[in-house]
């Protein structure tokens, strides 16, 4: 089958690698028929993991199911699914509770936990930037989609990590009806958690970023776009809730923050959210951030510690959560928004391209070119 | 009246005062009866604030109704009662749901929340180390006590603080039933944390410190005790719980934290609780953590700042809750805990003194003198 | 002062009576300039109860504040306020944990909970159908309102009762983004919860009732009508979710559920709804019910029982939760969603009359004549 | 294999059977060291459900693994393991969501959910009372034991459904720290629920019941027992409530409800329940109901209605939460308390026997001949 394999720092391309396959009873096999390019993979993309050459990368993935185990009884060939970017075993500790993010069973070193595909320490697994995926524990990982599934697939296919990882940024940070809520980073995770405070309700929803295309994907959902190159965003935000802060703060930017002048300053956006949120304000942090960053400038950044305003958050009595999404406690009702027109998270989707394209779309996506706000591939098509 | 007057660092004496009395219509005046000296009340005595020499402290404070304003329906003369040591309007949008920690009204300064009895930038209050104290809002913030309330002051006056405070650290922890939990600070807090974890059904407690007589104290609820100064406390934990770590804990030390060599490190207990505390687990943090320190050894410090293991803290998908308690929140169901018999929060106490004996146990118990765990005054006789 | 006082079974008149006035420090006076009429004043206005002659209703009430008792702080005379139906103390067992709607100190009698203005058996207070009202603890009771406090007078007195129910009736039956929702009765209540269910993100909201008005204003919300006159509505609500029924529902009707046909069945809503939702799924009931009925028809319903469909619902593992809403528990994000533009509870306002009005609006809102959906009163007009 | 086969009403015996073995890849194969009679048994024994003769009974199981199908993983042969009474899927809409007593999966009607081991209507599954079992999606169904498992089974068995049940209810009606809680039913799970209650650090705990040797067993729990008998259960619990009622209440009897005097009457318990727990008390009812009973005397019973007492539920604002308990989101937590000393469930055994002796168990169990509390028979000996 043909894959988009990492051949090193900024380098992929399109080979013939061996076929995906069912290798336990409990496994699916998906022709994958969509699959993003996320924020993610730059990191590993960029060399700055220790991801292995000749793996190949794909966490975001929906598909058509061509094969499965002996042991698999809901999911059956020809169903639409798409996969939560989380691989989860369903009994351990965690799973069991719900927390998939941190599967004990899939994650092969006993000092940590979690699972996902085609990513750099979070197990063996194959990407599905790739014609076919093994998805392990397929029954309990695969989410089955209805008869729009096919036609709708850049819907569907943010079911995988985005539209979830949104989403959990607005739960942990508790967003209810009424709330004003702000939110760092109008990248797409940013404008999922945009999309995800309007469904929750919320009465107000401010979101921080600087590039214009952004801000203005964000206005269109009727959120209030403050642009951090032009105004102070504490400020603005304070400006906006009388004084008070916001009721709630989500985090989607994550350890590779840049100040406006270029800088990276790791530590900049949770110090303004602390800032920017009430006393007794939650804060859910879905930004990515790493517990050791050998190349970072500073040596605190390589030590993955920010020099965090704790003293300003514990006097403001305030909470923060943190961590990679649990898909699939969303992704059902998620699935079920999007199926009853009430959700189109495709809006932010601004390239469909085949596999072979995926070079070229690696270099602008990793370039942040204009325009270029987030690439779903198409490695096969339904059907074929 | 006499009252603990505050004269400059490390100097208190009692001394004659302007009689506390009922101000507005919905003032209550109490006689107080027993009153505690906190460990917060050192961080003003030793001067590493701006609380105005004049001014006398006391925010654990219980006693008898001595009047009552006009205004007043609930609380009688002569009922016993304990105050919470945040004073707190109930009718804010932060006390109306329970937040009476960060009470917006009772705080005169628009860009802060929350007050406290006798306490630096907590509002103009008078303390309890005195024989009268006002209480504003008089209705909401006395909880009214038994029959048994004189003959078991020791326990009932816990309630004020210490008690409520180590039970929302379990709370925000989310201790439950089973649950392997881990308490950093064998200090009073610390202990009420411990046996508010016990009550919840904790399968397994464990408390870190140094001093003996403390992690005896601990030993006595049942908990392990881990000396710090003898093992690494997160090993010490990682081995009671199989290596994968506590499933939620307690920060009960503070921005004063020390290393057992006597350097101060404000940011080693948060860093050592990531390290000990489970993927997805909970941390509750009570001790104090401050803006500003501009008396700190180090710039971070003097900032109000940590360097925070965040990038640890959020590969583990932890939470952390933070700040004072609302101790309204949890002192009714503590008090019938207490008559029940269900609960004995005076096993920490090592001193039951009178006003007069006030400046000599501040001395003590500022050096953190061997055997001064908690001390209660006296300051008049119920019926007196 | 004018008010609309009732002379016995459905006899109102509007007629001259004493003056309201602050009669504790802790009282608010306020000049009633939007007062509704409610489903539950036809209860007493056609003698279902024993409501004393010479008093007069009015429990959905907003105007501005003319005068303050001395220990009231947070209002000011000229605030335009919306007030709770509950009336509420702030300070007991109940109140102190938010819930309003059983305060132990407003209600006289001890064995019973809660009070509410112009109420039968909820305490000896005036209602606001007059053109002043007595708010006691009014700092606790009074929700202020903003500069468009005036204009949108018919969207915030609906903050005071019938959009927090309905509100109420989603929160306990649980309504999450993507559930599917069926709520029994499109009247005042039913048509609120079916726009709270929406707020809430639910996916899909099925309303059950018969009259076409009622339907059709269901359907303005986006909501699906079910004629329960024209089909049977358990089926239909099945029909809607695959045959597994509605996550969750709401019962908007109360213990004078009538059939198609005309009889009185006080179980029937609540049986189908048990019917209509899915094995767990939560049940919200806000409708009425009494603990006794004496002109009842049949003997269960004279002593307040239901033959209720308890095997089933055990079966099923259902949860329902009851009784009248807790209003100050969401007045103030409702309050931000109607100023945001978010909410427009106003939509079902068919009549706005003057007080004098009011005996002509009893008896076609008591008829239920067609089009007389929901009537608001005037008493007096802002800053007169 | 032997197993206790079932004959008609009231008649079992123990006899050869074609062995349980491994079905599916995903299926375990436990060899039966402890296996409890329920109450639960008896209705089926008594003929009063569909039990097909033939098979047999016993869903409170556990043992050691002596076979894994070729998709297990993390469970071993060797292990010793309790299965919850539930059988679930774990990737089914209920199951990912924790509501594993109603999988959708394991149960084969599409009109019902839920399913359990030698169990009328709840699915084809073989029970337990036999040398062997076959236990279905093995890997989330089994617990795994410790070293302790073998000599201490008669407290780990109860970990498969009475501990959980018990602790379930408890759940439901909302138990916290303090609380005064009463528990209508002192068999075992209602001795299950006091147990919880008391984990939990409810302050008071009172259990209604008439049988001496169970008010004997609350008692020793630190429970108040009190004696229906003997006075009225309504006007004890206000008694020890100061009239107020209880904070919440556990149903621990179900439709068999007798009187005294011994008639019949399902909805008592209920009814009390609703008088004895206070405005705004939550309930939680694990006492099995059911949908029809054709047996019963009186019509309501026979259509599974309840005279309930509805209107006085509602004015009281209470919520009840219903149906079979959810093992698994249990069995983990109360496991670690078994294993750690806090919890010794196995204080309500009355009786161990061997397989061969279960006809003569069930007569007596049956009979509720004094002294049978609980019987746990033990088909094999642990590694023979």
């Amino acid at each position: 089958m043909r894959a988009v394999v990492y051949e090193g720092p900024r380098r992929v391309s399109v080979k013939e690698v061996p076929d995906a396959r069912v290798e336990r009873p409990t496994d699916v096999l998906v022709r994958i028929t969509s699959t993003n390019i996320c924020g993610s993979d730059l990191h590993m993309y960029e060399g700055r993991t220790d991801f292995e050459p000749g793996r190949w990368f794909g966490h975001e993935n929906m598909g058509q199911v061509v094969e499965v185990g002996a042991g698999v009884e809901k999911v059956r060939v020809g169903d639409y699914v798409v996969l939560p970017f989380n691989i989860a075993c369903g009994f351990c500790k965690n799973c069991e509770r719900g927390l998939t993010n941190y599967c004990l069973t899939a994650q092969p070193d006993p000092a940590m936990a979690g699972a996902a595909y085609g990513f750099a320490d979070m197990g063996p697994y194959a990407g599905g930037q790739a014609e076919l995926l093994r998805v392990p524990w397929g029954d309990f990982n695969c989410l089955r989609l209805g008869e729009d599934a096919e036609e709708r697939q850049s819907d569907y296919v943010m079911l995988s990590d985005i539209f979830p990882t949104g989403y959990h940024a607005t739960e942990m940070a508790g967003v209810q009806p009424g709330d004003q809520t702000v939110i760092y980073g109008a990248g797409p995770v940013g404008l999922m958690a945009a999309l995800s405070a309007t469904i929750r309700g919320a009465g107000k929803v401010m979101v921080v970023d600087r590039h214009p295309d952004r801000l203005r994907l964000a206005e269109s959902l009727g959120a209030i776009a403050i642009d951090d190159s032009a105004v102070d965003p504490v400020e603005a935000v304070l400006e906006q809730t009388m004084g008070l802060g916001a009721d709630n703060g989500c985090e989607c930017v994550g350890y590779q923050a840049h100040e406006p002048d270029g800088r990276e300053q790791a530590a900049s956006t949770m110090n303004r959210l602390v800032a920017s949120v009430r006393f007794t304000g939650r804060i859910g942090c879905v930004g990515v951030f790493v517990p050791q960053d050998p190349g970072a400038s500073d040596e605190l950044a390589r030590q993955g510690k920010l020099a965090f305003d704790y003293g300003a958050f514990w006097f403001k009595g305030q909470t923060v959560g943190s961590g990679q999404a649990p898909v699939k406690r969303y992704n059902r009702r998620l699935r079920d928004l999007v199926a009853a027109g009430k959700a189109t998270p495709s809006f932010l989707v601004s390239h469909e391209l085949s596999l072979e394209q995926a070079p070229e779309a690696y270099e602008h996506f990793d370039a942040r070119d204009d325009g270029w706000t987030k690439v779903v591939l198409h490695p096969t098509t339904a059907g074929a």
